[in-house]
């Protein structure tokens, strides 16, 4: 494992990555870099890092190993700002949901230092974010999906995947096109939908006592509804392409089902019932119940 | 609460009354009636029923307490079958998630006897079904929905809200169409979609392995689709009426959702995210987290 880390941004996801190197014995320094120096503080008090700061090319300066994790809409910038301050010699890897986009801010930010990026994406999260939201063991058993190009250094990506193989998870390589669209099968459509539902009621329940007479199906289809409205923004932003055929494929499903139920016709709804409970049940056999 | 207790139908819902009156000390005789013997042998052997058989107008003669709990689609015929067989002076109640459909079969099935029947929804329940699927506290501190009719005989809605009460849950009445109304938003619209997600996304992963990467989020968003499929086509059939108006309402949402995202429009996506974010939170904290 590098000696030592920088982890820019200590939200749900870099704040997850920190307890979870404590938590497995992580011998070398921690590094963390925040917005506010009060947050700074906190991090410290929270344990989380060994050194906080403010200033992201602070933070990087001889680390050895570098994990963004700020939000999408902050990757560019927080890039831009680390490349003149990285060690040569230097990993550098991020945490973003989208991955082609995250590539092309990358190779722009970090210009020469390109090589040594390792585009990531861990597939684990909650609805939850901030310097409190992260747990050590958030990444234990979950995959996380790496997305190196054609100019990635083998032993920046060897770095990469040992971090994450000492987190506990299980390391996957792909394509960054190919992650992004089963990225937006898998999570960024059924964020919309989600959200989409919750402000459709809440929309009508000016009038209604809706949400009261919910039970718990409703409370976990919606729990990603809960999510930062500014990250999730971003990441449909930054992964549009992908999404969009999904979202337009899903909503002409939608429509289907809607004239069988207006036609009173019972076998469309059998037929797709049917189909996704099979996927489901498939699905759950699969995660081990 | 009533001596004899007859329950016709002992899956997730029936089983559980079943369940909760014996693990809250019911002293009385509990009848369940199921579909085939091999059924009935076993849940005397789960011990959820004193006496256990086939034939439902068998089962209720005699109860003080009918409480009829088989899938939306078997309402008529069983109401109808049992209606000779009940004594002068039972009450009936039924859990259909929908009412003013199941009202409409009492109302024809039992005839004269409609008077002593209370029409009622817990609103608990999970994806499972069948004889094992119950469990004593599903009701503890759930809501059961009444809607009784103008016709509705006060001491038999008073021994239905005692059977509910008698289980943890709390009460309240409201009209049929309301309830109807407010469910298709709350529980019919989310199964709906969340079966179609499902269905839509494994037809896709015919050619990928789309499943290996979805995350918590996504479980918890495709539970309700692992529900049982007759069970679900037959409530969406039974409540159409309700269903079809926030459907077309959702799918109109969605498209403007999906302008914004094809047009590069931020303000619409943060709108819609920050407001279902803020209703889901709300709800999440009367829930009591
Ligand atoms: N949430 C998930 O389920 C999930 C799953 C996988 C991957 N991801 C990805 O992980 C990344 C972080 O998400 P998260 O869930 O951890 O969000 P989060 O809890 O909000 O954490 C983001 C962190 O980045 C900081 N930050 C924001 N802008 C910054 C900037 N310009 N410079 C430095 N730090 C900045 C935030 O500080 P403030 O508190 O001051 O804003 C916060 O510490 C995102 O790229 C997201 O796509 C998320
Ligand atoms: N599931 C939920 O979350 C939920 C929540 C609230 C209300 N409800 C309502 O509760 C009712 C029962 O649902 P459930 O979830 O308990 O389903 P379930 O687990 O499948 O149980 C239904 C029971 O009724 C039996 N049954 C089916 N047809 C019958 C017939 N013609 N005569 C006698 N028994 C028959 C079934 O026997 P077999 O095993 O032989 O089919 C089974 O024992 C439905 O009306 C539903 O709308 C469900």
């Amino acid at each position: 494992m590098p000696e030592r880390i920088a982890i820019i941004g200590l939200g749900l996801i870099g704040g997850s990555v920190a307890r979870g190197l404590r938590a497995r014995g992580h011998e070398g320094v921690l590094v963390g870099c925040v917005r506010t120096p009060a947050d700074a503080d906190r991090a410290l008090a929270l344990g989380l890092v060994d050194e906080a700061g403010t200033d992201a090319a602070v933070a990087v300066a001889g680390a050895d190993l570098v994990v963004v994790a700020v939000p999408i809409g902050a990757m560019a910038d927080t890039l831009a700002t680390i490349a003149p301050a990285l060690a040569p010699a230097a990993a550098v890897t991020d945490v973003g949901s989208t991955k082609l986009s995250v590539i092309a801010e990358a190779r722009a930010g970090l210009g020469e230092r390109f090589a040594r990026f390792v585009p990531g994406h861990p597939i684990a999260g909650t609805e939850h974010s901030g310097l409190e939201a992260g747990f050590a063991e958030l990444y234990a058993g979950r995959r996380v999906i790496l997305t190196p190009t054609a100019e990635t250094d083998a032993d920046a990506l060897a770095t990469v995947t040992g971090l994450w193989h000492g987190l506990g998870a299980r390391v996957t390589e792909m394509g960054a096109a190919h992650h992004d669209e089963v990225l937006a099968a898998t999570s960024h459509l059924p964020h919309v939908l989600a959200f989409a539902l919750v402000d459709s009621l809440a929309r009508m329940a000016e009038r209604t006592e809706i949400f009261d007479y919910a039970a718990g199906g409703f409370a976990d289809f919606t729990r990603i509804a809960s999510s930062d409205p500014t990250l999730w923004s971003d990441i449909v932003g930054a992964n549009r392409d992908a999404i969009l055929p999904v979202l337009s494929r899903y909503i002409g499903d939608l429509e289907t089902l809607r004239a069988a139920i207006e036609q009173g016709e019972r076998a469309p709804l059998m037929d797709c019932f049917g189909r996704a409970k099979q996927a489901r049940d498939r699905f759950t056999a699969a995660r081990g119940g």
